[in-house]
């Protein structure tokens, strides 16, 4: 049994690991923490675990989470979870970090696209991405990961396997990307009030999305050379779900077939990335720790698709993903 | 030309009323306020009136409002609204009120239903009720209406005919209401974050949501003697519509078609109510100023069921039928 | 292991019940049928069991169910399954029956609602309701198990404790319930095109469903004394769920805190049932085999509340605890 | 008056349609067909209509239309239009067809996309585009106008201004769209059956939609050279809206801001395109006849959006600006 920590437990990906972690053999959550007044239960907070998990929510120090807890999921913003995770390495616990703290490899690319000074800039650079597809060995004996982005997860597994078969170019990859709401957190806000962006769909951020240079930086150690990507993400009325169509060049003649078969044989053993002839809907892999992969050729022009839940597979899914393979459980325990 | 001003003019029926205002030939839309700060352009706060409505909006005091207008919709929240009309009607304005603050006859119950202190309690009980189908002679002569709640006049419209032609007990009438989430209003807040309400009902304020006095007295005034209601709104995830289904008894032995006709009669002439024999939905009426309404009877148990757009029949398209009747335009211009 | 057929199994319940069996240690799916022509794969008919379910769907006859599989879960229409059942047990199968055709006690109520003969009528009136809350016993030996529906079990787990204590009036008790669109089947049909239902309410089949009868047999065995409801189904633009309020007439004086620990004392030892103090929503028990009950007091008028996700507790997952039941798995096996 | 006839008149375009007519001064619906059995009352189809639109929907013959009407809407589907728009023509009616039988300029390409021979082909290439934005002079004289696809609208709009200005290549123009489920039409499929495509996003047709061709005649002819498009299009979860992101070359340097003004000079005069600055969500002209128009420049490439309501600019608007100036009333009358 390995004792679990959930740090910033209010929102919905906090909400999803709890689901996923009662149903886990190896799994017991200690505590959960949120700065939220006067303790509430878990329950009050989140109603659907009511009878699931029976804890309150407390605002606990580092020190104290340390003295509980074995391993720590942090689902605390940016900046404030590097601000925190040395002094739990430090205490003795192992790490998933849910945040983009430790995604990049450069503290001044986190600078320029956080706008804020790294708190744990020598660390950045050092610790293992979180996508089992990419870098399980280095998952494996990590004690700190930085688990993926949603969107990120949802563009690298379709175009990875072309980009290291070097089977498209590098440059110019558009990624149009469709996310559920759910994606945009559990704060109150106009963008995200329901009668705002209910029966709409609209683009967002475009050009300075912070998942850009998570996406490049990736596919870039995937693929061996730089990578550009103009990346556009699309706000969908649903609650969770991500489509990423992305469209590159092909460096050289290529068949549809080929594509797919580069990619099949890439993930051959893969027990979460299902590459698909259909044509993917973000409910297939709903509620699951799927990603969908299929691809297209359409003039000249490779069509790859990724498609997942943002919650599961694109956040607590994979984080667990992670943990499994940190702690020697079978990998798909719980998932 | 009628010159308007709208006050409170961030929320949805403020949008709505302009969007049906822009249509109207006697109406020009002369101010808009709010407290926002900066002076918005209108656009800014409601991107569907780009190129429709030219102005900005301004943070104006009565005697400003008088100074430029004629006739005032005010769309501020209940307590603010009775506080600022009277120095409205002093500067010779008309108003149609879309607060609660003129619909209850009593100042006591509203302190009980609305927690403060009621700002204009003489005029109380002197305001005509704007629902045309039941108070229209009043509603012509007025220089202040009060425009209806969304819910009541849901449950309202389908049952007046029934307790004025006696033919259900006035006690123990069930209202089992169900709104889209516009009508929960504009400012963000959990309950209306997209991820909480969106694949989900719920009932809400079972036992003490505002609109039971109002239901009460008008449908006492209605039927000629006191009405009792057990009124339970529920969150729809939609973005507009109600349909109200109400369960009463009947005083003596009626059949379905005996109901029917009663309320085909009652509404014979009325523009705005369809006495319908399908079971509507709230997606027929949809951005219109159409009240469906329909009765079964089952088990000797009436169910007479009221369907409306909650922020047109429900608010804006009301109160430009009221307007409309109070200047003398024909009552269905603009709707 | 237990060998599992699947008949009819191109539809949502026959679909969330493969994701729960793949889950549950002690059951092997062995065969699903369908009438589709070409024998397709299941991931071809379901792309989200894709990579889970390794099978073809087969039109098998009961001789090659019964040589294939130990317990069938028959997802048959209602007439249908009737029909082929008695070859099913005569065959050494146990069988979790999800259609109407064993809920009723009483032929002549079963051709009056459905329109047809029995075909297997003197079988009717012995076959245990699976709802394990009221009927674990005679559940657990059973070779036939009638699966409740899904309007069913939102009003009766609700209403169940105050009729068998006497608290309520078991005549005129009025369901007025909400349901998700997946209630109504996965063939497509003009009320469940998604530009007809979306965005829209509406109650349909007032006072003809045919989940009266059913509620009033059940909470008749439960009450011992006869029950009449007032049913009157909703139409909700979401996925699954279903809330049923339910108005009910209390015997005598009561308390909202007295109802409420009748309830909870019921169900203290139930893994399935909630109560709880909030208003529910329908996401709270959404994806779970939970029912979530509340009780409110107004103007001396009981208002119970059920609330469940129509697909598990409503269909399979109810299967499913039935199943875990008859063989013996721990009751929360896989839900 | 206009004696109008709508053909084709139980899908949501010609709802729509009535919607609007029924608001102008100019028109008369004097005729709706459909080969619907019983000639069912308008509001039996569209119970919206009811109380607006009083007339039986009748199987008429061409020579039946011609007698009773000046006008014809043709709402019927591809292959089926252009095998009785002669027979109007002939018999002096003037019309607007909504099919895509006279889009296109040639009728191979009409072959290869559409999967038959067209049964016009002479007229072919000779019918102006329904587009006033582009082709206003050729409409205004017209006896018949192919009034355009919704994604092709969406694609156009955006697009057209930068194609004639030179400043983008023409060669390999993504065009990634995304649509509410309305567009998929009324008949009910498994695709657009509620619980299978709420809540999920998915692509569909890549590579071969036929409104590829349709938007490559229509910007090239708007460019002066061929035009090359890879479109994608996406079902969304909403009833209506289209938002169409394409992306594209720059055929020298330019910035953000003269991208912007090439296209506001463009639409400077038109009363239905609104050049925004912010990126438009599909709601803000909902229900409306605009369309907005926005671009962005990211690394280099070209992101042009635009975002309109497929029922109305995409369709039954548009129709009715096409027939406004074909007869002669302010362009903008009912709209």
């Amino acid at each position: 049994m390995t004792r679990i920590a959930i740090l910033g437990a209010t929102g919905y990906t906090a909400l999803e690991l709890m689901k996923i972690l009662v149903r886990h053999p190896g799994a017991e959550i200690v505590a959960v923490t949120s700065r939220q007044e006067g303790n509430p239960h878990v329950a009050m907070v989140h109603p659907s675990l009511t009878g699931r998990v029976d804890l309150e929510m407390q605002d606990l120090s580092p020190a104290e989470v340390v003295a509980r807890a074995e391993c720590v999921f942090s689902c605390l913003p940016h900046g404030v979870s590097a601000s925190i995770v040395p002094a739990l390495l430090d205490g003795g616990c192992r790490v998933v970090d849910f945040s983009a703290d430790y995604r990049l490899g450069d503290c001044d690319v986190f600078q320029q696209w956080y706008g804020q000074k790294h708190p744990d800039a020598e660390r950045l650079g050092h610790v293992p991405y979180g996508l089992p597809e990419l870098f399980r060995d280095q998952i494996r004996g990590a004690n700190l990961v930085a688990n993926p982005g949603c969107y990120p997860t949802s563009a690298i597994l379709p175009l990875a396997p072309l980009l290291r078969a070097g089977l498209i170019e590098p440059k110019g990859i558009i990624v149009d990307s469709k996310s559920g709401v759910s994606g945009a957190g559990r704060t109150p806000k106009l963008l995200t009030h329901y009668p705002e962006c209910n029966e709409s769909v609209a683009a967002y951020n475009i050009g300075r999305h912070r998942h850009t240079p998570e996406i490049e930086r990736i596919l870039g150690i995937a693929g061996g050379s730089d990578v550009e990507v103009i990346f556009t993400p699309h706000l969908i009325p649903m609650d969770r779900g991500i489509l990423s169509t992305t469209y590159s060049l092909p460096t050289r003649e290529v068949t549809e077939e080929s594509l797919l078969q580069t990619v099949r044989d890439f993930y051959a053993d893969e027990p979460f990335v299902r590459v698909v002839e259909h044509l993917p809907g973000t409910k297939d892999s709903s509620g699951t720790n799927f990603c969908d992969v299929t691809v297209r050729l359409v003039r000249g022009r490779v069509i790859a698709i990724g498609c997942l839940d943002n919650l599961i597979k694109g956040a607590s899914g994979a984080a667990v993903q992670n943990f499994n393979l940190m702690y020697g459980y079978p990998e798909t325990t719980a998932l």
